[in-house]
């Protein structure tokens, strides 16, 4: 029998189809991959092509060398010149594009994703994210900032050298009002914060687990929408990524690498997206919103019944995923 | 300048992104599509192969053969036998997964996909769609009711034979109550239907319109999320797609084809979904809430930005493409 599951924290069923169930193994890449090479001459990103990008606003650097690159982006969604202007005429609201859209190139290698990136590289993307984060709340026009990263064509990426993006919004997402408020009402109504709980439940239960290290925790959620899509959240309740202490980027470094590592070999490196979730520093101390980063493998499609409800069809159960990723042995140095 | 628009039903923001933006006429099909035949062996769908089907619910038929065949889905997202359980255990909430899932098979023609059946099958389709509905809500186990239909691989079609689905859950979408709440607060704050003001405004302005009938209106909202993103609603106001009088389901019929034959034509058959957002027979009477068709072309992806925010970068602008399917010119009889 199907069950329909209450996502809490989006507060939408989620129905997990076992008659329409698939092993895990079932959802790993048919399609060819393209094997990519360290460096790719006619690729903007990869290094001696700096020029072909609009002028760095920050970087990583070894020597003569840089190890991450952060650019605005080229054609880039919001308008850096000009003034936030909010016009109400009848029924139509609008609000001026201006805002940020920031490119982080991850590594000067064409090839290499972050499951297979040396540990302290992704340590300084996760770094280099929290300076960005930082830096764009200075931004009086900007009201809300999402991080987030795209691998594969069928995750939207146009680009295949390794690179996250950062878009400054000059309005909040509905999405996430939403979110805080349920996770106000929550705290009104049990009197703690909802996802410290769900820690709790996910590390004693343990089925939907993926990795736990010293400050975080990867699990499958209970009433995850989309088969593997997995929620890293910080042991420590914080609201605001930009309080992520240097202790903290090691170890999501690690688990983000490891989870993310799984996820690759596990199902033969799957487009996937993440992003993290997060209020901004001027509602960091807020007691019942916790932050997270939510990873989505692309490895099945929204159809008309979840374009038209909002809920989704899972055909895989959370808890067999999990231990599928738990179980997976990534080679040394990966 | 890129735009943020607000979308007063959905209550979030869009950014149109000019800069980004591409001619309507780039956002043709790209991928070859198959040619259909009108009748394939292999296909449950087709004539002569109703024994591969489970036995049909609801037909209409012309002599011998029939024009329209309703079945319960083979592979089921919910089931058709058990109860409707509710169990709250710590923070997991879940209802046990009983409902329906309807397979309508628009026509016995294997090619003959909605944008091209002549209008008297769409008239019979949507009727189907109206009988299946109201049966439907007499199961007291059925909290919501959602038709919707997915055309084309990537909208998430697994059969070539045109059909739609229902979908009867034990719960009620999280997002339908959202919009329900919205609506409310609209009608309290403006004293109107949303939508019965949002039509007077797009006849009105005209650049968002595609086509007005006697009893309905179709146009590309004007905070559109995706490019050709489509809404077909009624004129008169009606909570419940179910009080549908068999005068609307005439001149349903006729905007619904020619909206998607424009959109067939003019975007070279693009796959796409759309589905019906309604209230209940039991919430037929809102004064506030007003049912409505939406139509979604897969001509573009939703990426990590969207799937972290909930918000869309539309490369397109409304009023562009609403003009572009206007001046769209179908065959006759088509």
């Amino acid at each position: 029998m199907p069950e329909l599951r209450l996502n809490l924290v989006t507060r939408e069923w989620c129905i997990i189809a076992p008659e329409r169930s698939k092993r895990p193994e079932t959802f790993k890449r048919v399609k060819l991959k393209k094997e990519l090479r360290p460096f790719v001459e006619t690729c903007p990103f990869c290094p001696g092509n700096e020029a072909k990008t609009p002028p760095e606003v920050f970087s990583i650097r070894e020597g003569d060398s840089w190890k991450i690159r952060v650019i605005p982006n080229k054609f880039p969604a919001l308008a850096y010149q000009g003034e936030r202007e909010r016009i109400n005429d009848g029924l139509k609201r609008l609000v001026t594009g201006v805002g940020i859209h920031e490119v982080i190139i991850e590594t000067p290698l064409h090839h290499m994703g972050m499951a297979l990136l040396p540990l302290p590289s992704v340590a300084d993307v996760i770094r280099t994210y929290k300076a960005r984060f930082l830096q764009g709340y200075k931004d009086s026009q900007v009201d809300h900032i999402i991080i987030f990263r795209n691998h594969g064509e069928d995750a939207g990426t146009t680009l295949e050298h390794p690179h996250s993006q950062l878009i400054g919004l000059p309005v909040t997402p509905i999405q996430l009002r939403d979110r805080l408020e349920s996770a106000a009402h929550f705290y009104d109504y049990v009197g703690r914060c909802l996802l410290c709980m769900s820690i709790e439940m996910e590390k004693k239960e343990e089925s939907r687990l993926i990795l736990e290290t010293d400050q975080f925790i990867s699990f499958i959620p209970y009433a995850a929408s989309t088969p593997f899509h997995t929620w890293i959240v910080p042991k420590r309740h914080a609201a605001s990524f930009g309080d992520i202490t240097e202790e903290e980027v090691k170890d999501l470094a690690l688990n983000l690498k490891t989870t993310l590592a799984k996820i690759h070999y596990g199902l033969d490196d799957p487009d996937f997206n993440y992003s993290i979730r997060s209020n901004g520093p001027k509602n960091g101390d807020s007691e019942y919103f916790h932050w997270y980063l939510s990873i989505t493998p692309r490895v099945s499609k929204a159809a008309g019944f979840e374009l038209g409800s909002g809920m989704f069809i899972n055909p895989s159960l959370p808890e067999d995923s999990a231990r599928f990723l738990r179980e997976v042995k990534c080679p040394p140095e990966s």
